[in-house]
């Protein structure tokens, strides 16, 4: 599956991105909208547009911002919200985001974005990209509003596995940091574990581990490390990396993103109360307006895929043209600042460390050491 | 330990409410403030104070409104926030966290309020009050503010456990219906299940489990069930009753929390950014004090113990007046409703059929079976 050339040469100096133009919940209308609100804002981005061709190209042709910018890849087949991961493994050969991979896979494009199903994405991704060697669980980081100097902290992992051991957390730790390190210009990232209370002697087993694995990378990883952090502290300005297993950030970012939406609207409520706060609200706007572009979701929107060969950008499958066009921003900077080998190197440099230090922490029986050595 | 008489007999027709004068963040002062204020609003109310005597009386007798209605249990001791739960259940019997639960214990109170160490009095509860027969964890059940007709949602468990097994789970979808009920007037409750997606097929094996086990108590238990709910709908209305495990569950309202702060200090900034705005936030002024006290934590202020032969409150640990006071309303809600009594019987009518659920989703071999008869 090689992309078709509409106008390779004008590309040639441009950082390309792969698009998986199916799947979202708004259709490929919304994601051509967004790339091209990103090719007008951005001349050194451009695309490869997976999908049916006869689909895309009209949607494309009406926009000359894309005029030679758009390279197609007609794939006929999309993945659904639906379907299940371990069935789109076997049978996603020949669609859009699968195709979308392949781009990134074959080195044409410097990164990929979806707005499709996340567990078929990250699926997908770990059998086409493959994991860094010593990436047990590769991880999807969200940035999450907060009162830090950066406006965001980074947290993961927020979906790719439900489950996460010691081992797994202190991985997380460390990509994490090498996110924060490139996405968010932070030089020495502080990184929190999140538990139900900062004490020492809580929480579940694999966390009082990872504590300990954690706390010995600080100097060779380069990071802070405070220790354990609570849900609170998500928003906050503790830690710049919150650490946690798929489940447990799954759960914290939607009860943000519901808390936010909640209070959105009965803000809304409060100013259609009365007369008087009708007026006030109308002098308000301007202030609510930055309000709710500093934590709107669309303008952060993208988990990043960690722990892949290559950069993977899952788009919120609700994203509109704004939504998708930060999605497309995110892949971009990524690529642009070569985070893939950055990070790559990163835990490349960590993974034997990580192999003392866990059995440093859990001691291997000695007839077993002899054999590995 | 028993309460020192100061006038019992104006107490006669009063509902008891056993406070945990010490251990929270403000100091006795803020509980004595508390419980005035609901003295205040509410006469039938009286109380069992719990500390060194020396130190509340004065306290107490600063405000007329508390004369005749507050019995003192000196107790020297004070359980800190720093206490492991294993310590105190093994040195705490002289602390006034103890004697509190001790007034429920024997009943002279019709229910216990404290802002202490949230995992001693957890600890404490159990071993002096007792789980219900058929309660295998305990759990926290808190109000989340929600877009429902009843502006609340219940969820539990927020950190009684931070393990949960299947039947567990269902355990908290029994109590949780109970506390809807009688807590929020609800007749037939929602039940959801978190969980990091809708799809039955999605999650830890335990959900899909606890998925199958609550779906068979609709009926008897009274209430629906709409199957896995995701952390944007805490603050929805898809479901009345929240089921999680206590570690999702207190992550999660803790992110709630974090996030509702972090909306409020930026809409501070946004109302100062200019004049202009500076005037609008004088004519918002009652419009956000009506946001306010919608989402104010203080005025739905109180985690409830569940599976306890008595009622709890444990009330945030950085309570204010209003905040102990609202714990107290709650505790008095409960006692003058008989939840104590309806919810013990709800759990004895379903052990039976609890076992059979458990039964059938994971069978027992034969042989043990007969064993058990």
């Amino acid at each position: 599956m090689t992309a078709q050339s509409d106008q390779t040469t004008a590309n040639a100096d441009r950082i390309i991105i792969s698009v998986d133009a199916m799947g979202g919940d708004n259709g490929p209308s919304a994601v051509v909208a967004g790339i091209a609100k990103s090719a007008d804002k951005n001349p050194q981005v451009g695309f490869i547009l997976h999908g049916p061709e006869e689909t895309l190209r009209p949607l494309v042709d009406k926009r000359d911002v894309l005029s030679g910018r758009v390279r197609y890849c007609d794939t006929p087949d999309v993945v659904s919200m639906e379907d299940k991961p371990s069935h789109v493994m076997r049978n996603g050969k020949g669609t859009s985001m699968w195709s979308a991979l392949e781009s990134v896979r074959n080195g044409e494009a410097q990164g990929a974005v979806s707005c499709g199903n996340t567990g078929a994405l990250m699926a997908l991704s770990v059998i086409r990209l493959r994991k860094l060697p010593g990436v047990n669980r590769p991880a999807i980081a969200i940035l999450f509003p907060s009162t830090n100097p950066q406006n965001f902290n980074v947290m993961l992992d927020v979906g790719a596995d439900i489950r996460a051991d010691a081992r797994d957390l202190l991985q997380y730790a460390l990509m994490g940091a090498s996110y924060a390190r490139n996405g968010l210009n932070l030089k020495r990232p502080r990184i929190g574990l999140l538990n139900v209370g900062t004490e020492e002697h809580k929480g579940r087993s694999e966390l009082k581990e990872a504590h300990g694995l954690i706390a010995q990378f600080t100097d060779q990883a380069d990071f802070d490390f405070v220790g354990f952090v609570e849900g609170s502290d998500i928003s906050g300005n503790k830690a710049d990396v919150i650490v946690t297993d798929g489940f447990t950030g799954n759960v914290a970012i939607k009860t943000g993103e519901g808390t936010a939406s909640l209070i959105g609207a009965l803000l809304r409520q409060a100013f259609e109360y009365s007369i008087l706060s009708r007026l006030a609200s109308v002098l308000a706007i301007s202030s609510l307006d930055r309000l709710k572009k500093r934590i709107d979701p669309r303008r952060v929107n993208g988990g990043v895929f960690l722990g892949l060969n290559g950069t993977v950008v899952k788009s919120h499958g609700s994203a509109d043209a704004t939504g998708v066009s930060a999605a497309v921003k995110l892949a971009f900077k990524l690529a642009q600042s070569g985070f893939a080998e950055r990070l790559a190197a990163r835990v490349a440099s960590t993974v034997e460390l990580t192999q003392d230090a866990v059995e440093l922490a859990d001691p291997v029986p000695e007839h077993q050491k002899e054999g590995q050595a």
